[in-house]
C-alpha cells in the first residue's frame, strides 16, 4: 500500500447513468483514486423491468438498488485505486442529478421495493428527466400566477415539469393508491444519505431549487389544495422535515453503510446535495459574480449573489442554496453539447468523415479546427440555439432552432461554428439578464465535457468578452462533494475555506480576443433581434411549426 | 441510309458549356437524332487563354470559335445520327443564354480574333454569368428610377447586372479603347446567325428582354448620357438595327456556312432567339395563362399574356417576346435544383450515402424516397429558399436562405424536404403575383433536369394546388429552335401551329393531393410570413449578415 499520509474523504457522484467515487486528500484536495459503476438498469424509459409493460411517451424511472450498488462497488473501488488505509477516510458525501424524486414508506423503504406494488411505474424514483408531468407543471404555474404566489418570480416566472410538485400531483392524479402509500416524498439527494446515516436528513438546496421552498417556507396548503384537494396535506404529511444547510453533518456511517463501503462505522457523512452546485467549490467559484458554467450536452451556470434579485428567465434562486451566506442562482441552457452532436452525427458528409479518419480525429476536432481558421462573421450565418429549446431566459421549450444567412457557399464548418456562436450568444444573453438584474457576473469558470474543446472555449471567451478560467479536475462533482465531506467532518470551518484549500481551478486560460470581441458584439446584436423576433413575439410561427408537426405526426 | 420521308429542320441549343444540335421531322416533330459539342474554352473565368492573364472575380468569358465550332461538329454528328438526306434539311435555328454579348467589327468580327486586342479582357463575349458589372447595374437602375424612365417598370424595377447596357458600360468605363473600337455590340444569340446567313440580324427577344427595348424605343440618349457620356451614342452606333420577330427569316445559309454544316446553301436561317424562351413552343406553352417552368439548377418561368401589366418582381415583360401576338412575361428563381444539390453534396451523411450505394440510387433518390413518406409538415421545418438570392420576386441577390423550426429530431431528409418546399413556395409566391397583377397562370408545363425527380414534380404540383403537365422532349429547346426554324422555313405558318404539330407535352402528369395542397396553405402562410419579414423590410438581417461575411472575408 503506497504511503498517502494525512486523512481522507469520499466524494461519491450520482450521475444519470452511473455513479463515480472519487477519494480525496482533505489537506489538499488531490485526488487520489476513483472508480465507477454504471447502474445495472441504466434510464428506465421503455418498459418496467418487473413485468415488461410499456412505458408512456416522457417517463423516466430509476430502480433505488442501482444507486446503493454504486455504495457497494464503487466506493471500495475506489479506496483500492487510491491506495490509502480506509480508515484514514473521515467523511463521506454525495451528489446527485435532481429533481429526482422517489415515494418511500416512512423507514425510507422506496415502494418499488414493494411487491404488491413493484407493477407501479408511480413506485419508482422518477429521474429529473420524466417529463411526463408537463400538464401538471402548467397548472402549478398557472395557478400560482393567478393566486400572486410571491415564489413564482424565485423561478424566472415558470415552474418545471421536472420538478417535486409536479412529479407528485402527477402520481396522485395517475395512481392515488401509491400516492396514499407514500409516507415520505423525497429527493434522491437525500434518500441516499438516509441509506448512509440511518436516518431521514433533507437539504436546502433540492428544496430550494426544485421544492419551491423559499424563506422558510414551503407552498402553502391552501394553494396545494386548490390545485388539487388531495395535494393539500402533501407537504406536512410527506415532505416537512427540518432542512440541514450544505457542508452540515448528516449523521454517521452506520455499521451496514460501513459493510457496504468498507470504510469505518461512525464517519461523517454530509448533508445531500445536487450535482451542478456542488462543482461550484471543487471550482473555487463561491464567492458573489463568479458563475460557474458546466458545459456538457447541456449548461447550467450557477452564481452566487450578495442580494436577492429577480432575474427574468432564470432556474431559481434560493437563500444557501449553493454556499451558505449567499443567494445562490441557477440558470440554464437546454441544448450546448447536445446540439453540436446533432450536426456531426446528422450532417457531417462522408468526405469529413473520412478527413478525420485520416487524422485519426473525431467530427467535432475536425470541424473545430476547421472552423477555427474563420475570422468572425466570415461565414455570414447566424442562428438560433433552440434545438432543444429554450430554457433561459425565455423558458420555452416549444421553441426550436433558426440558421439564416444561408448561401451555396455555406460549409458543414460554417454552420458548426454558428452553432457554436450560438449557444455562446445563449450564454452571453443569460450573463447579461443577470447584470441587468443586479447580480453582475465579474468572472467565468468553466466545468464540464465541453471544457476538452479548446475551439468552445475560445469562442465562448470572445462571444462574452471574458477570460474563462477552468476547473482543475476532471470529476468536479465529486471533488465537489468530497469537499462538503471534508466540511461535514469538520476538517475545514466552511465549504469555502475547504474550497480555497481542496478546489482547483486554473485562472483566465482563455482571453477574449479584444478584435474578435468587438466584432461578436455586432453578431451578438444579430442574435438578440432574432432571439426576441421569435422568441418574445415578434412572429409565433415556431410554436405554430410545432403545433403542425405534432398533428401531423398524430 | 434510313429513310426518313419529309422535309427536317436543325435546331441548335447554345448552352453554357456545350452546343447541342437536334434534326427534327417538320411534319410531326420527331427527334430523329442528335449530337453535342463541348466549348474547348468552356467559360473563361479564371485566366484570359491568350496571355494566361488572371481575370477578377466575377468575370466569364467565352470563345467565339467555340460557337463555330458546334456548326461544324455538331450539325453534321446529328444528321449521321438522324440517317437523313442532308439535303432535306430545309431550314435551321438557334437558340442561345442570354445577355451573352460581345464587341465585334462592323463585318461581324470579334474584337478578341484581332491580334492586337486579343490580350484584352474586354474584347471577348461576356457569358450571362459575368457578373461584374454590378455597380453599373445599380446606376442604371438607380437613374431610371431617378428619372422617372417608364420601361424600368417592364423589368420588375431593377435592371440586371447581367444585361447589355451593365456590360457595355463596365466595358466603356474599364477599357475605352475596346468600347471605341466595338463597332457593333451584339448578342451572341444575333452574332451567330450573323455567321450563319452573312448578315446582321437582330431579334426582338433579347432587345425586349436585356436591351430594355419597349414600346419600339431604346432608352433615350438622354438617359444614357445622364449614365455616362460616352454612352449617348451607343445605341446608335453599335445597336440600332431592324428588330426581326421570333420565327422569321433572317436570310439563307451561306456557302461557308454551308460548308461547316454539310447544309445546303441557301436553306431558311431563323432569327435569334434564347434557350428558355425557344422552350415554350417545345412544349407547346405559348397561349395565354400557360405558364412554363424550366427547372434545373434555377428555374425560369415564361408566361404569355394577352395583356401588359406591371408584375413586381418579374425578370421582364416583352411584346412578342415568347410569341408573337401575346406579351411575353419572364420570371425566375436564381437557386433551385442548386440548392439541393448543395445540401445533398455537403449535408449528407456517411450512412446515407452507404444506403444509396446498397441501394444503387443516388443522394437526391434517397433523401426524396425517405422525405416522401412523411406527411405535410410532419418535419415541423420551413425555409426560405434563398441560398442562391431571389430573383423573382424580391428581385435581390444579397438575400440569403434561412431554415425555421430545427430540432435534435430533426433528420436530412427533413431538411432536404423543406427546401423542395421552398423552392415550390417561392414558384407559388411568383404565380400569385402573376395573378395578383392580373395575369393569371391557369396551366403549368414543366421542362428541365428536374422533371426527373417525381418527389419535386408531387410536392410543386401540392404546394401550388395545380396539375403539372411535362414537357415531352428530353432536348426542349434545341426542339423549339428547330419549330422557329420550321417556321422560317415556310413549313408551318406561325409558331403556335408548328408548336401544335412538332411540340411535345404529357399533360397533367402530376395532379394535387387536396389534402395535401389544404395542409400546404397553411405552410405557405408561414413561408410568406418569413419572406416578407426578411425580404420585405422586417428585419434586414440577412443584408447585415452578408456586409459582415464580406468585410471579414476581404
Amino acid at each position: 500500500m503506497t504511503q498517502h499520509p494525512g486523512r481522507h474523504v469520499v466524494g461519491i457522484d450520482f450521475g444519470t447513468l452511473s455513479g463515480r467515487a472519487l477519494v480525496v486528500r482533505v489537506s489538499d484536495g488531490a485526488e487520489l483514486g476513483t472508480a465507477e459503476h454504471a447502474y445495472a438498469h441504466g434510464v428506465i424509459d421503455r418498459a418496467l423491468p418487473s413485468t415488461g409493460a410499456e412505458l408512456p411517451p416522457d417517463w423516466a424511472l430509476q430502480e433505488p438498488g442501482d444507486y446503493l450498488d454504486v455504495l457497494k462497488r464503487a466506493v471500495p473501488a475506489a479506496v483500492e485505486d487510491a491506495g490509502i488505509d480506509p480508515a484514514s477516510v473521515i467523511g463521506i458525501a454525495t451528489d446527485f442529478t435532481a429533481c429526482t424524486v422517489l415515494p418511500t414508506a416512512a423507514d425510507g423503504t422506496p415502494l418499488c421495493w414493494m411487491p404488491e406494488l413493484s407493477d407501479r411505474p408511480h413506485a419508482y424514483p422518477k429521474l429529473w428527466k420524466h417529463h411526463a408531468a408537463q400538464p401538471q407543471a402548467d397548472r402549478i404555474t398557472a395557478l400560482a400566477h393567478e393566486r400572486g404566489e410571491g415564489w413564482i418570480a424565485r423561478y424566472g416566472g415558470k415552474i418545471s415539469s421536472e420538478w417535486q410538485f409536479a412529479k407528485a400531483l402527477q402520481m396522485l392524479e395517475e395512481d392515488p393508491e401509491v400516492y396514499r402509500r407514500a409516507e415520505r416524498w423525497i429527493e434522491a439527494a437525500d434518500w441516499i444519505v438516509w441509506q448512509l446515516c440511518g436516518s431521514e436528513n433533507r437539504n436546502l438546496c433540492t428544496a430550494g431549487y426544485k421544492g419551491m421552498y423559499q424563506d422558510g417556507r414551503w407552498p402553502d396548503p391552501d394553494y396545494l389544495a386548490a390545485l388539487h384537494p388531495g395535494l393539500a396535506t402533501l407537504v406536512r404529511d410527506k415532505i416537512a422535515h427540518p432542512l440541514s444547510p450544505l457542508g452540515s453533518l448528516a449523521g454517521g456511517l452506520t455499521t451496514r453503510a460501513a459493510e457496504w463501503t468498507g470504510l469505518n462505522v461512525g464517519i461523517a457523512v454530509a448533508t445531500g446535495n445536487v450535482d451542478a452546485h456542488v462543482t461550484a467549490p471543487a471550482a473555487r467559484a463561491t464567492a458573489p459574480g463568479q458563475m460557474l458554467m458546466v458545459m456538457g450536452t447541456s449548461t447550467c451556470h450557477m452564481l452566487n449573489g450578495a442580494n436577492l434579485a429577480e432575474v427574468r428567465g432564470m432556474c431559481g434562486v434560493v437563500e444557501d442554496g449553493i454556499v451558505a451566506g449567499s443567494w445562490g442562482y441557477e440558470a440554464g441552457q437546454s441544448g450546448v453539447g447536445d446540439i453540436f452532436g446533432w450536426f456531426a452525427d446528422s450532417y457531417l458528409p462522408e468526405s469529413y468523415r473520412e478527413q478525420a479518419r485520416r487524422r485519426g480525429v473525431d467530427a467535432h476536432r475536425l470541424l473545430s479546427d476547421k472552423a477555427a481558421t474563420q475570422r468572425v462573421g466570415q461565414h455570414g450565418l447566424v442562428a438560433l440555439d433552440w434545438m432543444s429549446g429554450n430554457r433561459s431566459v425565455l423558458v420555452d421549450h416549444e421553441l426550436s432552432g433558426v440558421i439564416a444567412g444561408l448561401t451555396l457557399s455555406s460549409t458543414p464548418e460554417d454552420v458548426y461554428r454558428a452553432l457554436v456562436e450560438a449557444t455562446a450568444f445563449g450564454t452571453r444573453t443569460i450573463m447579461e439578464e443577470f447584470g441587468n438584474a443586479g447580480v453582475p457576473v465579474t468572472e467565468c469558470v468553466v466545468a464540464g465535457g465541453l471544457l476538452k474543446n479548446p475551439f468552445v472555449m475560445r469562442t465562448y471567451a470572445d462571444v462574452c468578452g471574458k477570460a474563462l478560467s477552468t476547473i482543475g479536475s476532471a470529476q468536479g462533482s465529486a471533488l465537489g462533494a468530497a469537499i462538503h465531506a471534508a466540511v461535514a467532518a469538520g476538517a475545514h470551518p466552511d465549504v469555502a475555506s475547504a474550497a480555497s484549500v481542496m478546489g482547483r481551478v486554473n485562472p483566465n486560460v482563455y482571453r477574449p480576443d479584444p478584435h474578435n470581441a468587438k466584432a461578436y458584439d455586432a453578431l451578438y446584436g444579430e442574435y438578440r433581434r432574432l432571439h426576441d423576433h421569435f422568441g418574445r413575439g415578434g412572429d409565433d410561427i415556431l410554436h405554430r411549426l410545432r403545433r403542425n408537426r405534432n398533428q401531423a405526426a398524430s
